[in-house]
């Protein structure tokens, strides 16, 4: 009853509704929701001597199967994967729509003293960002163990043969002085530096 | 000179002259941006048998220290801190301006009804804004193991040792089945569970 009332009162939007509950005090309800049914485990993978580490969490529906050898392998190959492969995403709907439309630009102008037809330079243009996709998420990567096989395919077969559902959620992979803060900084100061001459 | 070119071709717009250094594919001019300076380690801690895990950059000035006993042994205690103390910033520099707005309106309706001075009234969230900080920023929480120091105080102890500056970088801390995403689709279910009735 408190969600209901707290819906009226902040006129059905949600986010207000939320304030509402933690203003009565009522924030219990709002934490209740955090807890999911998902269940698997966080894999590690720490590559030379922690120059490179990543992390990552496998879903699977039952915590049994979060136990098996063959959802073990699977974590431990994948975080491999990642350390080799630097992904930055899971999957294409995870990357900003801003950056798919910078990526169609550079290519738009990298076509355009091409005499091509319009609706084929745009056709060339999705077969490049299919295979950006394919660079940047690590469920569209070939695996580097068997590049018959994109990750994807090889959480699917897995899924086949645990007879459960596993996913990959989320990823992180750190390396040692890589910093994205710093990245620009220094491509401004390398400008200055250049303009300085 | 590519950069200056660029720099004036995009009429002094930074993003822009990055786009168009690609654009001419002389993006390896962007790509060498990458290196930092900054050595270190990535850390990782994984706890109940892969349930909770935690990977953080620690960062010194020389390779030399990333391998220097007490760097590893503060390494490994403030990965262990994450995994206990759940933060979710590094610094208050991280806690987006929208968040601290949210928190300070949650404290303003809480005190609506008091009879106090206005100004006292802003010291009193001024207080509760800093408490929030210091429990979801790790730089400002007490250091689990010694409630004496904050993990801030830690890493200047650590400073001071070790004779080089040593500082946390960043942060991941995932445990099994919690989800940003997931949290609000269980609100909005919650919610129209209640409504449905």
């Amino acid at each position: 009853m408190d969600c209901k009332n707290a819906l009226d009162e902040a006129g059905g939007d949600m986010e207000k509704a939320i304030d509402i509950l933690r203003k009565k005090g009522t924030a219990k309800a709002a934490k209740r929701a955090d807890k999911i049914a998902a269940e698997g485990k966080i894999f590690t993978y720490v590559h030379g001597e922690g120059k490179i580490a990543v992390m990552l969490e496998l879903n699977s529906e039952t915590d049994f199967v979060a136990k098996n050898e063959k959802f073990l392998k699977l974590g431990s190959d994948v975080a491999m994967h990642i350390a080799a492969m630097s992904p930055r995403y899971v999957s294409r709907a995870e990357v900003p729509a801003a950056e798919v439309e910078r990526e169609k630009d550079v290519y738009r102008e990298q076509m355009k003293n091409e005499k091509k037809p319009a609706e084929i330079i745009e056709k060339i243009i999705e077969g490049k960002l299919n295979k950006y996709y394919s660079e940047i998420c690590v469920l569209e990567q070939v695996y580097i163990k068997d590049e018959e096989k994109t990750i994807e395919q090889l959480l699917t077969i897995a899924t086949g043969e645990i007879g459960e559902k596993i996913s990959l959620r989320r990823f992180a992979r750190y390396e040692v002085g890589e910093g994205l803060e710093k990245k620009s900084n220094d491509f401004v100061k390398e400008v200055e530096e250049q303009l300085a001459k």
